[in-house]
């Protein structure tokens, strides 16, 4: 990430034996307004989908990612361009994308308002949740696909994420989603202050690359898995989901659903699978007695 | 919180050396979707306000701090019923909180939709989005009452919580908010998935109880402090934030507009000061030469 996410500020540290006035690096958390410009030549309209607080930094990747994720958009080739927005508010035009669709593309913002994702199924259970994304999910197909790795290697690849996090390493304050190939080596990593964000803009660069779906790959991400980390990740046709925290029981509900391998607290050589295990090809131990 | 909070899952656990089948405790995630009964007698309106993932528990004091800290209500005696809606779906009434507000009470739902809090003035800088919370804090005034406390007492309070965090310790998957009286007595402990829940489940119980405006307590978050928690703070009218984990650059700018000492990296007997730092009293150190 550019040097721009992060910030100098000066503080007092305090500690048992002393006091001293320094400065810090913070991670920059600044909101970035995604709009929609859609529609047939004769009745263009510009509309606002969403604002979200995030790292200034890959800020096309998170809006093209964002509205993959949440089902408005379904491919790279709706959009016929984006930018940054000039008409804006001339000194924060870096807080505003502009992504413009094709005129034959109706974008589906029926699943834009965030609050309220479901109306027809029941939105308030688990179970309408989960219904609600099967029925946007452009790769449901794909999950079922083979994608087989060894234990070993899964045990690797938190070492290899820390060494790219950078903003991560001077501030103490950013999560990071990484993808890697079965054989562990890393195609991408992105960093921001909300773990949505992280992936969202992950999955974006990964559309502009045309790698979807990544039915063959492995989502690494550095903290919790959540339901809406899951949900993200279903919608990219991800098979291996693998995380350094703990995972919510909505999670596990969701990759168990959609057949995606969730693995938990992979750190320290260790790491919990909670769904789909065969995919992990695990070495036969010696068992002792 | 209750038993609730937690859910018993078969897992498959890896190590180097071993491949155990076990169970595994994990975080409970689920939708809670919060509505509004408002309006005029002859014209009661039922509204959605919100669909938020949380953890069950303390579902009532969460609506509550969510309407409050978003602005929507202003004082607890606005509200005449809150239950969990028996109408919606037989099965998950448990997912769904209804608030019903007196008659003469306007909520102010503007606010409500999180996607666009700001529309008036520049809602995609960070200076727009700090000026749009002026607007509806209830106790901006009352931040700048004196609540100094020593350097010493800070240090001991993530031990404190530590030992209140039940689900945490059984699921490694929990954020908390915690509420300490300016000599270090814990009040309030809560929970969540999502750390905007945990405070906003704080805040909810806070104002039950006819405790804000809170600008003699001390607010302890378990993680990050992003500017969505230090916002919440500033509307319960909270002084002194101490959290275990890394500010971000647009926490700070708010805290230093709303004159809140803001500290980070509270852990390991050390922390750092970000703003109004004359709030921490800090013994004479011998200075080393």
């Amino acid at each position: 990430m550019s040097a721009s996410s992060i910030t100098q500020l000066p503080i007092t540290k305090v500690s048992k034996a002393a006091s001293t006035e320094t400065s810090d690096s913070l991670a920059i958390e600044e909101p970035l307004e995604i709009r929609l410009e859609h529609g047939p030549t004769e009745s263009r309209k510009i509309q606002n989908v969403s604002v979200t607080m995030r790292t200034p930094g890959h800020d096309v990747e998170l809006a093209i990612g964002f509205l993959f994720t949440e089902g408005i958009i379904q491919k790279q080739e709706d959009i016929t361009a984006t930018d940054h927005c000039f008409i804006a508010c001339a000194e924060n035009k870096e807080n505003v994308i502009q992504v413009t669709l094709s005129e034959d593309i109706v974008p589906n913002l029926r699943n834009a308002d965030r609050n309220f994702y479901t109306t027809s199924s029941c939105g308030v259970c688990g179970k309408g949740s989960i219904s609600a994304i099967r029925t946007v999910s452009v790769y449901d197909n794909v999950l079922q696909d083979d994608n087989f790795i060894n234990a070993s290697l899964l045990h690797q690849l938190p070492a290899i994420l820390s060494k790219h996090q950078k903003v991560f390493a001077d501030t103490g304050g950013l999560h990071a989603s990484a993808l890697f190939t079965a054989n562990g080596e890393l195609l991408l990593v992105r960093e921001d202050v909300g773990r949505h964000n992280a992936l969202d803009k992950l999955i974006g660069a990964a559309l502009n690359e045309n790698r979807l779906p990544l039915n063959k790959n492995i989502l690494l991400l550095s903290g919790r898995a959540s339901f809406e980390l899951v949900q993200k990740a279903a919608m990219a046709g991800i098979t291996i989901i693998a995380a350094v925290g703990a995972p919510s029981s909505l999670a596990v509900q969701l990759a168990e659903e959609f057949n995606i391998t969730l693995i938990g607290f992979l750190r320290n050589e260790r790491f919990n699978i909670y769904t789909a295990a065969n995919r992990i090809l695990i070495p036969d131990y010696e068992t002792t007695h």
